[in-house]
């Protein structure tokens, strides 16, 4: 995709009636002119229009550097509040954002369908540069790739994001103790509901649009707010939803937890569907919250941050951690009893992201 | 993938019998055992065991920063002399090399095919693994998706590479000049042809192995050889071939370049295949091969460093650039004629790579 070469002698791209072909992905002229007339004309910036196959970027000096990926397969690829475009752009910068890092750069690459109109791939990569832009983080190189009818599925877009992160910053899964404090920034489901709502199998009416936003700031203000150290974990819980996420945390961290069900924030559309669905929202994936477990001593200072950002202003308290050589995650529930909040299993939700 | 966590509870994955099935790509206890039991055991590093959704990484202080992505097709994804795993690995080491960088680290996104062999799919990750140990570039981070049945096809692998290069080093597609003089590290060809002769629709008989193999320690070495600057273009001829990458390069860097077809060596078992296809190997792609363009007061130097490369043996001077406003490759012929080289049109080679 970078090889920003002008493709001379052909007609300008049909991106009202035209389609991808397998030309597109061959590496000749017209695979150039997708290149110089769609990805970077939307993308457009000075590392991408260096036009070799990779990009070549200044880095801020004395840092560690963070890298992420996601493969992005969301089906249907238009939900209400977003797109696969934006998604691929958010759910990276995201990635790289629970490590504390700055998101600085992002990779692009594009396996297409023969046959998927360029109307729609337009959509999707005008979305994609609308979400670059929004979250000041350019897409510096990319590939495309086309494959025969039926062996795809429209278009699947993988990002890979990097960024870079303080010497002395030190945030991950398995830095949970005992006592630390247990942090969501928001309602949980809406991505999933979102996303399902369009299914053709399952198609309801519903105002629930996808929360897919990017969550770099929220962790910059919530960083900010609090001493080096103060924040264990950051997670965003996407696939497997909020349970899954803190099980994974709990297992990486060697501890238990354990949540009170009131405050988590459940829209009460996102309830109605997961209850006409026979789901948990608990499992279902968010693409715009994040889990933070902070020290106790800073757990007020941290959610009066969250919630000074746009992105938190229903951020809450949602449990604590504990010790727990199982590394179980329970639940005090509404009604006064006590669950084990379990990994995702059984029926699972593909192609959410 | 990245998310190293001990499934639990669950029976070992059956690599004998087992497939791809949507759990899987769910994000739940499934999906961790995939990631535990296959990719973390074959790609085992201190930075992908950090079990985090990216990986933090250290960074040698004072240099710029190379990002490069490739999305891998290839179909079949097996074929003589590699196969998905290892090109995924060496196509994108390849790309980052080719700004005369060093490799550091890689990112793997697989998108799955629902009913994919798990034997299958282990022994591509087996490939890519022992393929990342050669280069000496561990994969770091990475994300597994799957799709239905029918919505993909087997295994889809997109890598991005990151590596650094010194403050000093300016190689890129635009710095070609008149009186350069073209290099080509091997003969062109076997790539393409070894991956067309196992497709069903063509299937014939031949020796052919692809060339895919590793360049950045022949790139590193010829970079040691010369002064900073003498260098001024490195690529990899992959699709569209040669003809393809000496034209883009023309483009770029607003040059015209004259060919030797006599210098250009096609091995006879292409040239033969080729001739039954009715292809011309100057189109086919390659993927252990590397055109350099160098100042023509250090080509002898250059080339002699590239054939005490085992990756550059039969390595030659195959032309030179010169002056031209529109930018086109020509080459005088074995028979004494000279003929325009285009771009690649008419016949695409869909996934070559």
């Amino acid at each position: 995709m970078t090889r920003r070469v002008k493709a001379g002698y052909l007609r300008p791209l049909d991106f009202k009636h035209g389609v991808i072909d397998m030309n597109h992905g061959a590496g000749g002229r017209i695979a150039a002119q997708l290149v110089h007339e769609l990805f970077s004309a939307a993308f457009d910036n000075t590392y991408l229009n260096q036009g070799n196959d990779g990009a070549l970027l200044p880095l801020p000096p004395g840092d560690r550097l963070v890298i992420a990926t996601d493969a992005h397969v969301v089906s249907p690829i238009f939900f209400p509040g977003g797109d696969i475009g934006s998604l691929a752009v958010y759910g990276t910068v995201n990635d790289v954002a629970m490590l504390g890092a700055r998101p600085l750069y992002l990779s692009a690459a594009f396996i297409l369908e023969e046959g998927f109109p360029l109307a729609t791939l337009r959509r999707v990569v005008h979305s994609m540069a609308g979400a670059s832009r929004r979250c000041g983080v350019p897409v510096v190189t990319g590939d495309t790739k086309v494959v025969e009818r039926g062996k795809g599925d429209g278009v699947f877009i993988t990002t890979t994001g990097v960024g870079v992160v303080p010497l002395a910053r030190d945030i991950g899964g398995a830095n949970a103790r005992a006592g630390d404090v247990v942090l969501l920034s928001g309602s949980i489901g809406e991505h999933g509901v979102a996303v399902l709502s369009q299914r053709a199998s399952m198609e309801f009416g519903t105002a629930i649009v996808s929360d897919s936003a990017p969550l770099h700031e929220l962790v910059q203000r919530l960083l900010a707010a609090v001493p080096e150290g103060a924040v264990r974990v950051l997670r965003d819980p996407t696939r497997g939803g909020l349970a899954t996420t803190l099980n994974e945390i709990a297992q990486q961290s060697g501890v238990g937890m354990m949540l009170q069900e009131s405050a988590i924030v459940v829209l009460a559309e996102v309830a109605g569907a997961c209850e006409m669905l026979g789901l948990d929202p608990m499992y279902i994936a968010n693409e715009g919250k994040l889990v933070a477990i902070v020290a106790p001593e800073w757990a007020d200072a941290a959610l009066a941050a969250m919630r000074a950002d746009p992105l938190g202003g229903s951020a809450a308290r949602i449990g604590l951690v504990c010790t727990d050589a199982h590394g179980f995650v329970q639940m005090t529930t509404c009604l006064g009893g006590r669950r084990v909040v379990d990994w995702l299993s059984g029926e699972p939700l593909p192609r959410i992201c």
